[in-house]
């Protein structure tokens, strides 16, 4: 009997990696991979050989001029467009504005995706085995940050042999890694796409973090992070997995899709087994139905170490000011908010990109009138290609 | 070493009441109980024999028509106005709004305020001994909806000699209740003051609800809610309480208090008793520190029944339509939303009086211009007094 909740269009294209080994990537969608040695993390320590899982589409221009880069969202991976299935809405996570005769025009671009560091996609991360003791890392991983991601990635374009790029695009953490990417790197990025993104978290979306990662940590399996394959923290994973697709959502759009509709079946069960108290309303078992899948797919110490990078991000670390930061930009920036995202603001990414421009920069704004919260970036397909055309026209 | 936390007034108040059992209440504040034989259930069943822990303040006059009911909060209790220390902010929960020369003025007014069935402050709820096994209820308990809390209510009332309300007044789940108050004994109930409630709670509001009681249910303590006295699931109900006080508060009010500082110390283990990763942010001390303080105080299984009690709440129950529960009413009403408030918008409360009002009611809509989310109505003292004064005036 099969679920026939509509499916978050990110978890449909990660179901389709699912092997009984969270974070395996199902052999159709084996990623090409580059090793280097070591990578010297902004908050000290290093970390090496580093891997990272990619995949890209299109050719590299003689003058290695035109490369988009896409950056992932937190439980994402590199398959960001499937070639073979084009128009499947839900075989890739932004299949629909990725290819021919679409803004990013595999024909004229050379696209590269990669999992990034910390993920558990086929880049090293904790579920990565730690050389220096031939056994995972666990929470023996280094904190990372998303600079680190960030230099990572910049260490893949440069073996790919990409001199400078095209655009750098991506929601959620991935919009704060295009925003690192135009900050660090001014003079490689011609075009930057920040969606969903702002320079900082806010205290209530730091707060929403911790909870989930306190429900992951609390869960017996967690066993301080050295759990064995397969034997993870599920529950916890679940249990997280709901709260942040609350927030990933809107007050309005959950009433949209749930109201106060009571379950068509009990067949998910809970995080916690337990049986449901006077009935289940129908948001209740979608949450359930997400958590579970997350907790099949993904890593627990992944969550928790990306969800931590997103906390830990300030655009401004390492400089005197925000404004100096910011100063450094020379791309053609484009800022992106959704009208109904509690977790980034749109308040907050309209004030970025306004501080950007009042710096000199060449920064607009556009805000998605969507009512689908955080994941609009994820689901609005027509909104989206209007503002990815708009960032990529000359 | 004291933490220094600026504290929840309802947290303060009820750490003046630990002891080593969840729920007992200190012996200076030692209720008066009520105890009737039996309670028929609005979901089935029935529950006896019933007892409420009660504090009155005042006299009832001879016409026993000045009695003002206060209804209480998530996990709050009875102990709404300290007379001993009537100006300390802190002694009890809605303390500067009552007594002599205050709006609710116990010289003109017989001031009852109630433990509510299902909670753990003296009142039976899932930690009350059941005289058919001689064992704690747990899950037993029968499921309680917002109107047998009211009937209950009655009960206790009727026992007191009260012939009707000149007020019946809370905010929250205090707040469903007033509004049931006046639709279930529209001729008992002369004035209401619905502060902070709705018709009904929303998708999102019982997303996180649930994320909180799956919290509670997956801590391996909890053991199918039959956990001995003090050995409950402490870790479970720290996390829900973390995530409660999230939705308690708003956006504006955690950025003004918080924003991205960094924790003084890291006196408070978190829930889940893990390390830090990559330091601590104080708005994650601050969560850590209200989740124990919960933990410590409250009964879980009563945390579970009283929230499920919120989700559940639909004034419309048992009635053709909504109007015909709304146009019940024949009370002076007052509705409060609280500008900031995530859990119950204010302009689904501003709906709601409208509703009332189109039906002929006399129904006013008051907004409180706070940044402290749906707790205001515990600490916006000056507007609450304004308010409550506009609701008592004749």
């Amino acid at each position: 009997m099969v679920i026939q909740y509509e499916l978050q269009h990110e978890q449909t294209v990660q179901a389709k990696t699912q092997t009984s080994q969270p974070g395996v990537v199902h052999p159709a969608y084996r990623n090409a991979t580059y090793t280097f040695e070591h990578l010297s993390l902004q908050r000290g320590g290093s970390l090496g050989p580093v891997t990272l899982a990619y995949e890209t589409w299109g050719t590299l221009n003689k003058e290695r001029t035109n490369a988009i880069l896409i950056t992932h969202a937190l439980t994402g991976n590199a398959h960001a467009h499937d070639v073979e299935r084009p128009d499947d809405v839900k075989a890739a996570w932004w299949n629909p504005l990725i290819g021919p005769g679409r803004p990013i025009d595999t024909t004229r671009y050379f696209v590269v995706c990669s999992n990034v560091l910390g993920s558990c996609y086929g880049s090293t991360g904790p579920s990565s085995v730690d050389p220096r003791t031939g056994r995972p890392y666990g929470m023996r991983f280094p904190v990372i940050t998303i600079r680190d991601m960030v230099r990572a990635q910049r260490a893949l374009l440069d073996y790919l042999g990409v001199q400078e790029l095209a655009l750098v695009v991506g929601g959620s953490i991935g919009g704060q890694q295009a925003l690192e990417w135009a900050v660090t790197y001014p003079e490689l990025v011609r075009r930057v796409g920040v969606v969903a993104a702002t320079a900082a978290l806010t205290a209530q979306a730091v707060a929403f973090s911790e909870v989930e990662r306190q429900a992951i940590m609390a869960d017996p399996r967690w066993q301080g992070g050295d759990y064995a394959p397969g034997q993870g923290p599920t529950t916890g994973l679940a249990i997280a997995r709901m709260l942040a697709m609350i927030t990933y959502q809107s007050e309005e759009a959950m009433e949209l899709r749930f109201s106060r509709r009571q379950a068509r079946n009990t067949i998910v069960a809970p995080p916690s087994h337990a049986g449901d108290l006077g009935g289940r309303f129908d948001v209740e078992g979608y949450l359930y139905y997400q958590g579970e899948q997350l907790a099949r797919r993904f890593d627990a110490n992944s969550y928790l170490y990306l969800s931590r990078a997103m906390d830990l991000y300030d655009v401004s670390e390492g400089y005197p000011s925000l404004d100096t930061a910011l100063s450094r930009l020379r791309s053609k920036a484009l800022f992106v908010g959704i009208r109904s995202d509690f977790l980034f603001p749109a308040a907050r990414v309209h004030a970025l990109a306004e501080r950007v421009r009042a710096l000199g920069g060449d920064a607009t704004y556009i805000e998605l009138d969507s009512p689908h919260g955080h994941d609009a970036f994820l689901k609005e397909w027509q909104q989206m290609t209007d503002v990815l055309y708009q960032i990529i026209a000359d």
